[in-house]
């Protein structure tokens, strides 16, 4: 598949570049091509380094890498999105887009904040054409741990869609990442429970002086 | 220990007498003495036949069996419980109250329908005498898993209270029960979140035919 990564040179971006990559052409997208075109070079000589294999990951504006691709990866903070993905939607067509969004405000510790419609999912989806299956999930994967292409990540990943053939594909993908369990969690209505559960596990993990905290039901 | 059990004669009731009796004098409790004496004596029985240990597990009316403890856990169902507590008020003195009260609606699928308060615990701490210190747990634990006196439970407990000295029996508590974390979770504004959990893990469970899920975080 062709899977496009926006915020790709952040580090949650870099996570799903170097752990599909052995299987699908990556586009790490950014608003400046040149920075793009640097972090996928970077991450090609890390697995290159590593002995891994790599189908590709190439650099490239937002609006190039959306155009063409199979899975848009929505990996970009909840500021700006909206704007950000209003100024897109005129490129996206019938693509997945999977949002890893999270609306959350600070103050002494972190909150929960949904737009009007209930969750960034469902922000998102009332953004993009008609077309266009939005997936929510791994809202709850620590970006670092996701980096380390060979590091084995025993954690859940509750995936919510409207379109059931879409959720599948996203189902497919997490598999492909050694030890995470993808689980249903109903359609998009739901995703305000995976959304919020981002705050709470940053909030837990500080006050009890743990780190990059992911979640498995069991 | 001195620790009552409302709603005691239930699955999760009779998880923690039977976890608890080891080390504490345990009080089933019910609105009907007879019915509490009758769990009492099996509870007992089925821990002598198992060869394990047991301070005692008496069964008695929820009036006697909150005065002079230290511990009370509301281990009953959402609806009811303020009627209860009212009535129960009185007999309340400077108790720790451990709720593990989710409010739930079910329509094709479980909801999470707190009250004005926020949360059931916020509601709970409003009925009772301000003497008297709530602490939100356990709401994430299955009730089958734990009246299996010996089996381990592999489980993250997210405890939530104002009082600290509270909090921090209730989580020497959960340490009784082999392999449970308790996790600190802030005060019980926050209880909410892991109230919320539970109808998000039912709909998971049954959405992926699953059983009996709690939740580890890490």
């Amino acid at each position: 598949m062709k899977i496009a990564i926006l915020g790709g040179t952040g580090s949650i971006g870099e996570g799903f570049a170097v752990r599909w990559s052995g299987k699908h052409e990556i586009s790490v997208c950014s608003r400046e091509a040149d920075r793009a075109v640097k972090a996928a070079d970077e991450y090609t000589m890390a697995l290159l380094e590593k002995g891994l294999v790599c189908c590709g990951i190439t650099g490239c504006t937002n609006e190039v890498g959306i155009k063409d691709v199979d899975v848009v990866v929505l990996s970009v903070p909840y500021q700006g999105v909206v704007e950000l993905l209003k100024s897109l939607a005129p490129c996206f067509k019938d693509q997945i887009v999977i949002s890893l969004v999270v609306p959350m405000e600070k103050n002494k510790w972190f909150k929960y904040s949904p737009p009007k419609q209930g969750s960034a999912a469902l922000e998102i989806k009332d953004i993009l054409p008609k077309s266009v299956k939005v997936v929510s999930a791994y809202h709850n994967i620590s970006a670092k741990k996701l980096a380390i292409p060979d590091l084995v990540l025993d954690y859940d990943v509750v995936v919510c869609g409207d379109d059931e053939d879409a959720k599948k594909v996203v189902m497919e993908l997490t598999k492909e990442i050694k030890n995470l369990r993808p689980l249903d969690g109903g359609d998009l209505g739901c995703s305000s429970m995976i959304e919020s559960l981002t705050p709470f596990l940053i909030n837990l993990a500080i006050r009890n002086r743990l780190s990059d905290l992911g979640v498995k039901f069991l």
